[in-house]
């Protein structure tokens, strides 16, 4: 975890012209096509960097601002570390170079001069599984040091209902010691994009913007609708805001623990729930989600708990919401389970057996092990004695889960006795089985935890299948 | 309910000659083009009827079977009890005069002169919440003792993954003393219909079928693409079959149970859940559901009970699918909270108000009151002293849940201290507010377990405003 907090400390910088906020939208919109618009970026992650490549290849003037020295000697020479986000790379190299797009370790200058601070710093749980809003109040702090009159603020980190006003908004006015929604504007615009397809989404997917004053909330729409070309949902107020986005990703994080609430019972019945949910999804009103090792990544794990602890305070117990994260959370501990009988099934037990893990990443074709279930497969399989060979296309060489990551998916698998795919990037989607049945163990166990193989033909070539949800072939 | 078990007891009628089991697809196909194939369909309900009709309009020559005598002289005479079923009435009457469709209350004729047997009676829940079987059980005694060799049973009522292998099959080859797969047929394929909508989606809505040997299988999608112009989808047995059927609808109830989930805690939140789920519909990977007074109907409430029991039995407990349907069955109580909240916000009690509930039916555009959930609204609120006037387009001048249907929405709501919107039936939906705060009393609460109105504008008019989910405007 970086050191957000240290955003909090900034040498103070004061601008005394008047910002956006008391400006019409024509002017923004005019600022905006000749240049003149002046928008920072606090937090150069994956949201971030986008977010600051975006706005600057729409026109504005963006200042990205980071505690990270690397980061944004990267930015500034040109360079992106996210490559498995098609077409950042060129955005990035593009604006750099036109002088549009730079970074900086000094909030406080890039802050006063800026119309608009969009907040994009992350917004963790802890241990707990509480969320951790340290870096968005670090960033709170510095941008109320410095902010302009007639700025206007926007948290596209992904923050609890009430957040925004309740946390963030005294914290603005008192390090500011200006009133919000007369002397300067705040908005939530959650970021809604979908890693590894992040600049397309950023383009694409309607925004959702919530203020705390009208006049706000149409520059601040104004403002995506120009420089991004993607349509504005104007939602009620900065807690709506934040509540659609939770919503929307609970939605789907809810719907993957109903099916793998449903593979663990077609288990059981002798039924592949595969098969059934291919045919669901041919009915008008069934939206399709697919059972698997569990729901990793900085957002779906996470984002349950923003509104259950609102929830909480407020005296509701969400209790669907919780009982997912719980069925989510266990689906490792099956996989194991999975690789257990399956090694069984060839005479074999997890101790002592080499275990070839096919694939770190939280989600295929992206470089990113943040809250990766397959950490819990590898870690409790070392634990009971395990060999441990790992293999992701996208972490060769590395050292992941305290493991190297193999060279090749053919050095990872060499004399295994257990395969596991533990993520479907496409050179596991297109796993040739009979040339993997070569390199491995002749009595070798094949434990699909994201359903990339044909399950007959595994079984046809000797492998000891199982599969989530299709235990039985 | 029905005496179904009357079924079991049947003469004993035998047909000498083979059935379709023993013929190719394209025989089949030409017997149907040429009017001499033989359907019987046991159950003459709000699947079954259609189901007869719409085989009689594709060609076959059907025989529909009910031990309800009023439903086999209706149907024998061109009528038809569902008018809210679009298509439907005309269908039956044309089918009828052709001397296609005819009806009877003596099975074993039917059954042994038929190719096909569809058995489409009740499976409901007892008060325990546990699959009755009983109708299917004696439709399956009833064409075991007369089925013909060669002919091929097809369940459609909806049964839990299982109970066609373990159940019915037994029953099947008791009674008739043949072995499935080779003296005859047993095919899962279940209805998919949507209630007011049902004609419509028999000839659109993918059909699934999942029988005990292939031979079956490509006979039953055979008969259903050919009369019925819908793509069959062939899954692995029976049992996928109805796992398949469950899983749509529990998707369903699963779905509608977190957006009551989320309804309740944005009750709390101060926060709309409308404007959060129609804003969340804005994203390509999110389907929405709507909060309200429950989940009725002859499906959603009892679906989940046929997964859980054999999910159960199994050694698996679905936790998901179960507190989704105690959340669903928890909402009328909520509604009447709400009810007494909006009461206590115009200084009344529920005790010696007038409440006029709108709409009884458990989906609009239906009547069907079959487990709707206002008639736990209405018990609770008459319990508490409440004087009901109930008002239902469908139902006007009936007797429902013990209390009279008035004529008209005017007469209902006269002189009303409270308004409950208990179905969105296209007549609440554009109910004029205005109006209704003309007929009720001054001070007035208006709950709106649908979300239809317009909660502004119901506030404005000086209704005690609440809906399920936006309780704060």
């Amino acid at each position: 975890m970086e050191r957000w907090s240290e955003l909090a400390r900034p040498k103070t910088v004061v601008n005394h012209q008047a910002g956006v906020l008391t400006g019409s939208v024509l002017e923004l919109k005019r600022r905006l096509r000749s240049g003149d618009l002046r928008v920072a970026v606090v937090g150069l992650g994956r949201i971030g960097l986008p977010t600051a490549a975006v706005f600057a290849e729409g026109g504005a003037r963006v200042v990205g601002v980071d505690i990270r020295k690397r980061v944004v000697e990267e930015t500034n020479a040109g360079k992106c570390a996210f490559l498995d986000e098609p077409g950042l790379s060129e955005l990035v190299r593009r604006n750099v170079e036109s002088g549009r797009l730079r970074a900086t370790v000094e909030p406080a200058e890039a802050i006063a001069s800026s119309d608009f601070v969009i907040i994009c710093v992350p917004t963790p749980i802890d241990q707990m599984k509480s969320p951790d809003y340290s870096a968005v109040i670090a960033a709170a702090q510095t941008t109320g040091t410095s902010l302009r009159r007639g700025g206007i603020v926007i948290v596209e980190s992904t923050i609890g209902p009430g957040i925004a006003e309740e946390v963030i908004l005294p914290i603005l006015e008192e390090k500011s010691g200006m009133k919000a929604g007369t002397d300067f504007g705040l908005a939530s615009c959650p970021e809604r994009s979908d890693p590894g397809n992040i600049v397309a989404n950023m383009r694409s997917v309607p925004r959702i913007v919530g203020s705390t004053d009208p006049k706000c909330t149409e520059l601040v729409a104004a403002l995506y609708e120009s420089a991004l070309g993607v349509t504005v949902i104007k939602a009620s107020n900065p807690k709506t805001a934040n509540a659609i986005k939770l919503t929307e990703n609970l939605y789907r994080d809810v719907n993957i623990a109903l099916a793998n609430e449903f593979a663990l019972l077609f288990e059981e019945l002798g039924i592949d729930a595969l098969e059934v949910i291919k045919a669901c999804a041919t009915k008008y009103n069934f939206m399709p989600h697919y059972p698997g090792i569990g729901v990793g990544g900085p957002c779906l794990p996470s984002n349950s708990y923003y509104l259950i602890v609102e929830g909480l305070k407020a005296g509701n117990i969400p209790y669907m919401i919780r009982m997912a994260r719980e069925i989510n959370d266990r689906m490792p501990d099956h996989v194991v389970e999975l690789a257990s009988e399956a090694l069984n099934d060839v005479g074999k037990t997890v101790r002592g057996s080499k275990v070839a893990v096919l694939g770190v990443s939280y989600k295929p074709g992206v470089k990113d092990i943040q809250l990766s279930p397959v950490e819990r497969v590898v870690s409790r399989l070392a634990t009971m004695g395990a060999s441990i060979s790992l293999y992701d296309p996208m972490f060769k060489g590395d050292r992941v889960f305290g493991f190297p990551v193999r060279r090749s998916l053919e050095e990872a698998s060499k004399g295994a006795d257990c395969v596991v795919i533990g993520t479907a990037h496409k050179e596991f989607e297109t796993l040739d089985l009979r040339r993997l049945a070569k390199l491995t163990s002749k009595k070798v166990a094949f434990v699909d935890a994201r359903n990339v193989a044909d399950p007959k033909e595994a079984a046809r070539l000797g492998f000891a299948y199982r599969g989530v949800g299709r235990k039985f072939v």
